[in-house]
């Protein structure tokens, strides 16, 4: 990973939790507790887009609330679907699952806690009232039933029906399951500054459509001590993914147009959004 | 109950019902009936708080969004509460809860759902933008950690406490479980109309405790058919309640005085705030 994409996403890891971490000060107890460990210790790449987006327009000092916020979205996301009634995952980024290290109520509750709390922090700060309702309104779109959870419900859908998935209904999907959150966190920086976020939203896109194959990718050649989670689940299943539909080749191909599609789209930004860059590049050469 | 508040609520149901479904026009498949199926059914005495408090203050027009948004926090976290990770009811309503009619899996995702749809639903309308921020930030704020998942939190902690808990650690615990919602409900037609919020804020609060306390006494003495749900649950399980430190005279006691200060906090408004003055009184007079 290059130095600088490394030490922008330690610098959101840092940010996003300190964020966190104050909006829970006056909190005790196992519920506060595990909704600080559920949102650290990941790779905090949607806070990153948020900070990088907002960097490009000047509004790097106005992007913590809502870089925590989308964090607090992602790690409640996690929690859920780790849980017995839906993945039932005993590992998460290395470590044990908010109900295995907890129980599952507490799980339930932290997740339940955690999405509250994002749409607590995004409509804090300085900005105009207008643009953070307007981030506010549309992290709500990508996280509930048109985004998020609607993609997360498709997929259970998908493991009753009686034939595989098409591509088209995968990249539906998986543009709900895993786009959407991605795509928002690259755009709002340009929604703080009120300026047109199309080039962000477009490099968004692309970018979690590739992270969603290379995850699929990594599903099949990955191993668990590396991925920090388990693998090999989705072949076990008959379910199909990119890999499945595309072949190993065909998905790394279309990975690799994708993030081609995602930094050529930056093109307005110039030199200045290398690091976004960057980030598209590494997603499909990451190990975890 | 007076007609007056009866037709009231069924008016709060229905406009509630019809934000809903209108949120809802795109969405099909089992999370979002489900989520229909949520919302509907219940006293709807959340929605029916907003959409008075803001007749009070000339707002009703756009009271709509923040109504339908408390119904839809307050029907998640049913929801979820059912579930058998938490209190493992079967019946809610009068009917079967939202896992045992279709699954875990899908009570999760509809519950998830239904927190993100309140906060886009929140944050729509022809308000001013900075009175709809302010209305989402203080609903996460009493949906949360500080509110309801706090409360629900505690209440969890308090069934392995070494000793039941004090009448003060009672209070502070139903504070946030049920009050804050109640609360919020309460005072958000004063934010809309950008006025005092603080006489309709101590009728929710006095009304909040009051509605708890009568909950507590119909475990003891309501029957389930009645009430729709399951009863004599908190008393099975050696838990401290209202009744339980009160004793029944004391509780209903202390419902009647909270009642009367909740009806006497709105004397601002005169005759004009008769229906929720009703409200108060029917909270206490209910059989379900």
């Amino acid at each position: 990973m290059p130095a600088d994409l490394k030490s922008a996403l330690a610098e959101a890891a840092a940010r996003a939790e300190a964020t966190i971490r104050a909006a829970l000060t006056d909190q005790a107890g196992p519920v506060a507790e595990a909704m600080l460990y559920a949102v650290t210790g990941g790779k905090t790449l949607r806070g990153f887009l948020v900070l990088e987006g907002a960097r490009l327009h000047g509004a790097s000092d106005d992007a913590d609330p809502a870089a925590a916020a989308v964090e607090c979205v992602h790690a409640y996301s996690l929690v859920h679907d780790d849980m017995p009634c839906m993945d039932d995952d005993d590992l998460r980024r290395g470590r044990p699952t908010v109900h295995k290290a907890w129980d599952e109520g507490t799980a339930l509750l932290v997740g339940d806690a955690l999405q509250a709390l994002a749409f607590g922090l995004v409509g804090q700060g300085d900005l105009p009232a207008d643009r953070r309702l307007a981030l506010s309104v549309s992290l709500a779109r990508a996280a509930g039933i048109a985004g998020m959870v609607g993609g997360q419900a498709a997929d259970i859908a998908a493991e009753s029906a009686a034939a595989p998935l098409t591509l088209d209904q995968i990249i539906a999907l998986q543009k709900g399951k895993t786009g959407a959150l991605i795509e928002w966190s690259a755009q709002a920086g340009a929604v703080m500054a009120g300026a047109d976020p199309a080039p962000l939203r477009r490099y968004g896109e692309c970018l979690g459509l590739a992270f969603q194959i290379a995850d699929d990718i990594l599903d099949v050649e990955g191993d668990a001590a590396q991925m920090g989670k388990a693998v090999h689940k989705d072949a076990g299943r008959g379910k199909a993914t990119f890999v499945s539909l595309l072949g190993l080749d065909g998905a790394k191909g279309r990975a690799r147009d994708l993030v081609t599609e995602a930094c050529d789209s930056l093109s307005v930004y110039g030199d200045s959004a290398e690091c976004l860059r960057d980030a598209a590049r590494f997603v499909i050469s990451r190990r975890n």
